[in-house]
């Protein structure tokens, strides 16, 4: 019983808010500023992002412009991803676009706000934007739940080790 | 009265096809293959897409995953544009995403129709697609069809010298 309970608070909610976006909740066991660090330093996402892969930060400038590219070398080949920084409100809201080589030039836009749910957790909120509803059921259907999930599981081994 | 039907003639049809749509239409007096590599070749587009103003093409790899970024020096200052290539299907089709600097993050995708009038001269046809309604009219307030005019009155020039 208690193995389900933990099993079903710490997967990631996953709906869809409208026919062009997806939306992602996750309550991580840290305080705010230790995620936020998590998703915004460069060698902290390299321990996680890529779910165990290797995973290569060519480029990661955390700052209105900047952009970010990363490189994930998988068992089944090498897949580069890459994007630019809209907003960064430290502790409080990321925003960034996201697009995979294997697509180019298919680009949605990702919202992830951070919530301090003052008993030493967090709850992320993450919301991606398509152009097309094509595009955000072809994500949908690429795993990439799964995937999200496996990267969120690194990231709570990550959170629970000591700062 | 043939100055004005000249004018007619040249100057874009500007439409919203949908909501978050921009159609914008031009014919130029010039073959496709002209047209084609006017829209393609780096020294070309530094000739007629920054309407006078020095246009740097720091990147343009014309193929579907290549990345373009100009730098165009206004007397107002310096602006960047980049975007990536989803498609390029030579003398037809042209897919890239597009993005100023001014306002990073907002990605628009630019699709670019060539077509063979059959009499020497070419319709362009730009479709311009954005996240948002707001992005859209953004850009149509922005004196874009000026500015778009501007250009391709630049790019009628280059096309009436001898190739």
């Amino acid at each position: 019983m208690n193995a389900s309970m933990k099993t079903s608070a710490t997967k990631a909610a996953v709906t869809t808010p409208s026919d062009r976006e997806i939306r992602i909740e996750r309550v991580f066991a840290a305080p705010r500023d230790r995620v936020w660090k998590a998703f915004t330093d460069p060698k902290l996402i390299a321990q996680w992002w890529g779910r165990g892969n290797k995973l290569v930060v060519e480029r990661m400038e955390v700052a209105r412009g900047g952009h970010w590219r990363f490189v994930e070398h998988t068992p089944d080949g090498v897949h580069g991803f890459e994007g630019r920084y809209r907003e960064v409100t430290p502790q409080e809201r990321l925003v960034h676009t996201f697009e995979w080589d294997g697509m180019p030039g298919h680009v949605a836009v990702e919202t992830v706000v951070f919530e301090d749910l003052g008993d030493g957790r967090t709850r992320v909120v993450n919301t991606t934007l398509f152009h097309l509803t094509e595009e955000r059921d072809g994500m949908l259907n690429s795993g990439m739940a799964q995937g999200l999930d496996a990267s969120y599981a690194a990231l709570d081994g990550l959170l629970a080790t000591p700062a």
